[in-house]
């Protein structure tokens, strides 16, 4: 008899797909592959020498801390750190309370389904959105519901609509995933009336929102928004931030804000999953932090990465066809495509593929199935050079397709 | 109005109590306590100077790949080295495909839990048993079921009683949660005998097997046996690894091996969890296994640990009164104590801790709620004049207690 335990698993583990984007991570390790796929960040831009003395230091005066668990709610001195640098940065105003550390901001997103998502719950997430936030939605059973985005991110008035839609069939509408700047994948940053509105149906709503904003630090363009944590006057909006992408992924670390009722029932949910966060870690982005590198660190990063932005779209401009349209972002790490309606990125991937070019095709990031012919492409893993020839790769694939 | 979101919250969160041991961690951080409580190891064991050549080495020779995110599985030669290393050292034959890299194997736990448990579902968990494996089950709302153990950790024949009537009353057995090696907190270890029929009763009663056994390696006397892992012809166990008590905690690194389904099922819940491991962890401990330095530090810490054991057992025959039962553990950290049935270990913690000494009481320890007459004592973190100091001094109180 065949092994089987497929009987034995959980419905949700049933219903959660594997990531689209881990998935291709593994697929193009090839080093002949130029990647416009994943969102890792350029390795160029990791502080290698700092971490290294500061790991050398660390291991020299505290190895008894370093190498030891923490306490789950992360360490002290790093938590309130962070409270004054997001209070400084964002205008959130918190304590080392509010302030929970998680493995990435993965993590602050998986807790936070965890501690409010209940089977039918109903999430919403813009169309298009990230598919790591739906997928930890779904792990817990939310119906997740698709609610349209423009040039400036997910519209409120939608938003609401769909909220009443929902409840008029009686479900239950509890959180709203939303990430404000330079979203994933459109690339669109939130305006601040937008961010305002979205507090504002919340209250009205009785809804969690969770806020991921992982690349929030990286902006080469136009003017600063406050998070819509800044505007959060009822307390209902959960604040995930990442070191991912503005120091580096290995350490693993990123942080949640919130109420301190919310953090305290995260914090109980993570000791029955990982208990803490990675000590050595914690302990050299702190002594990063406090030696004042991180604020550092972060201009360096966006020269390093508006450099990049500013190839790839000038390689748009140049090589891809009149019938194909994208936008321009202030940040981050995305330009979204449009194709014509007739072409599919996924079919577009495959002939990319052959050619060593990778991307993200658009429609894992749209939860109503729509989407087909769109692109994700992130400028910040490959070199300039490649990231030309990347483009000017896919432009010729793509006026072969349309016949121009 | 105060603030309130006490009816957002998914029941899976009002279910789970906070764990007693990360709680008491905090209450006795207190540099002038004499702690038998927590089961974190002892600093003194870390390979420091290790660590920090080798992190030095990586940072110079591959911080591109040590710096950046890893695949959700973990490192694939890490993978590959420990298929080899438990395949020679735990008789359990595997390939890199059958392993993934948790954050802990609190995360194998909690990806385990994920996969297997619907609401309903009966877990079962010796009576006393570790609550960190309850807790995750919990967390996924497994009713958790009590299985008498006795100087042999859990008894197969009161777990076939229990499963039988647990299937009468029209629920579901789904899950086994053991320990079989040095169990936290009993300290005893499982005969070949009972691990063979915990395995033949999975097949014959379709269940899984979480195997949790983070203390194996740490075996002071007495012969070694094989895990239950080596038993499972029928592939129903998923077998638990930590390297926090032989390495050290700080890098947050265990591993999980099971069927390669059960492993993909847990990579993709991982996927929307903290997407992978943390990298530098990863490679330190990679690089510290392939210089051949990880068995090594099991024989050192074996001897440290030895040393310890002994002082306490000495200790305890020398200062506890008569009235006191405990076991003489073969390996890993605690020696497990009980007391005259009208004595409570919480009574007796609030008196030491004014007396500056620590301990886990017994009770959370036990699902039905008995067990409240125990103590947990761990030899692994005091010194051992401290541990000597503390445990005359508890065998002072408990005298007093009892009035001899």
């Amino acid at each position: 008899m065949a092994w089987s335990m497929e009987h034995l698993y959980a419905p949700r583990a049933l219903k959660v797909q594997a990531s689209a984007i881990r998935e291709i991570c593994k697929l193009i390790a090839r080093p002949e592959i130029r990647s416009l796929a994943g969102g890792w960040p350029d390795p160029l831009t990791f502080p290698v020498e700092e971490i290294r003395d500061i790991t050398v230091e660390i291991l020299r005066t505290r190895p008894e801390l370093a190498l030891q668990y923490t306490s789950s709610e992360g360490l002290p001195q790093l938590r309130e750190f962070l409270a004054q640098w997001i209070g400084r940065r964002d205008g959130v105003s918190c304590t080392a309370e509010h302030i929970l550390i998680t493995h990435g901001s993965a993590q602050g997103m998986e807790l936070a389904a965890k501690v409010f998502i209940e089977p039918g719950d109903v999430a919403f997430v813009g169309l298009p959105s990230y598919f790591g936030g739906s997928g930890a939605l779904k792990t817990f059973e939310a119906e997740v519901v698709g609610v349209p985005e423009d040039g400036d991110g997910m519209q409120p008035e939608r938003l609401q609509e769909k909220i009443v839609a929902v409840r008029a069939q009686g479900k239950r509408p509890k959180l709203v995933y939303v990430i404000p700047d330079f979203q994933n994948p459109a690339g669109t940053t939130m305006p601040k009336e937008r961010r305002k509105r979205l507090v504002e149906l919340s209250v009205q709503h009785d809804l969690v929102i969770v806020e991921d904003n992982p690349y929030r630090d990286l902006r080469y363009s136009g003017e600063s928004i406050p998070p819509i944590k800044a505007f959060d006057t009822a307390e209902r909006v959960i604040y995930l931030r990442s070191f991912s992408k503005i120091f580096c992924p290995g350490l693993r670390l990123g942080f949640a804000v919130g109420h301190r009722d919310i953090i305290r029932r995260m914090v109980i949910a993570r000791q029955f999953e990982d208990c803490c966060a990675n000590a050595l870690g914690q302990h050299i982005l702190y002594e990063f932090c406090r030696r004042g590198l991180l604020d550092v660190q972060i201009e360096k990063n966006c020269v390093h990465y508006k450099k990049k932005r500013d190839v790839m779209l000038d390689s748009l401009d140049q090589h891809f066809p009149p019938q194909v349209h994208w936008n321009r972002p202030e940040g981050g790490f995305f330009v979204f495509v449009t194709l014509p309606a007739s072409l599919d990125g996924e079919v577009l991937l495959q002939k990319a593929v052959e050619r060593n070019v990778a991307f993200v095709a658009g429609a894992p990031f749209f939860e109503d199935g729509s989407g087909r012919n769109t692109l994700r492409l992130s400028f910040a893993q490959s070199e300039l050079h490649d990231l030309e020839e990347a483009v000017a790769e896919l432009g010729s694939i793509l006026k072969a397709c349309i016949g121009v």
